[in-house]
């Protein structure tokens, strides 16, 4: 699969803004069982080897497994604040976790393990997110193997259909839409801002 | 209404990021009539008076007026950088338009748009967003008048009815949750990060 004509902006957008760390942090929208949003800060951590599919990681005792049970479609919203520029990527998620029947994935999912920080790792051995906090609870920064991947350590790859990036420098603004047609090819349309 | 107890996190945020003009960049998550989630960047533009309900403002023609017709739910997701707090604010959109028979209300918006920068009320009488760009049409930084508020400007009040509170930094991470009960008090609750 070819890159898509929208890869080449976001890779302009996280060299030019890469002295922020925090360039890496995106807003990950999500529909909960109920029919309401849900959004949270999610770590873009790369595509997925050729695609064009955004990799990021959970732990399965997250809500947001729930929510992608139900409704696999979400929105991304991601600003770089440098270059005050935002896209926003439209698709499906799709879970990668320790039931996952695919070499692959089974794959990308242990080498992501052994790349992340020893602090990263950690969380995933802490007691259930989201519970009433038990004082007594670990929050211990133990080091879970590097090479046993923890059960609740997930992979969750985004393949957008569309993508909308608005440029606020510019006078006027510039804001373009990717759409990725039946037969794959991505359509590039500049439209109002 | 008395101040709600997240009050004081977010007020404190605000001053500690204060720097960073992006500070008040929020991500606002819809839900789209196909059942979809959306998300976007929208600006913080304070608390209502004396409520707990926080101003944005957005143009009539925006998909975001259509999605919270048929679905007023929202979730903000509001990422600190520097003191790397995010809160997660849940609650219902209202909609000030024209339309709006509400003195009060229409108070705020005229108040709101007199607020405005020139280049920001400028923007509401650009060509329809999101259309195919039609390289006549104007954008220009025009001045519309200071007084006479344009139909296409419009106020969202966003009343939350929890807030999810995770700070990163400590050890371990803390992470509170403020729910609204139905007699309007808060319940504030420290939960697993």
């Amino acid at each position: 699969m070819p890159l898509a004509p929208w890869r080449s902006p976001i890779a302009r957008a996280l060299y030019r803004n890469r002295s922020l760390a925090y360039c890496k942090f995106v807003q990950l929208a999500t529909v909960r069982p109920d029919g309401h949003p849900a959004n949270r800060t999610v770590v873009f951590r790369g595509f997925w080897e050729e695609t064009n599919q955004l990799k990021f990681i959970t732990d399965f005792r997250s809500q947001k497994i729930v929510d992608l049970y139900e409704q696999p479609w979400c929105e991304v919203c991601w600003y770089f604040p440098k270059t005050r520029e935002q896209f926003r990527l439209h698709g499906r998620l799709a879970l990668v976790s320790e039931h996952t029947q695919d070499d692959r994935l089974q794959q990308l999912r242990s080498q992501t393990w052994q790349d992340l920080s020893l602090a990263a790792r950690a969380q995933f051995s802490w007691a259930d997110p989201g519970e009433v906090r038990d004082l007594n609870a670990s929050f211990q920064m133990e080091l879970p193997s590097e090479t046993e991947v923890l059960p609740e350590f997930c992979i969750l790859l985004m393949d957008p259909i569309s993508v909308d990036h608005l440029e606020l420098r510019g006078d006027p603004q510039n804001r373009t839409d990717y759409k990725r047609q039946p037969d794959d090819r991505w359509v590039t349309i500049a439209v109002n801002p």
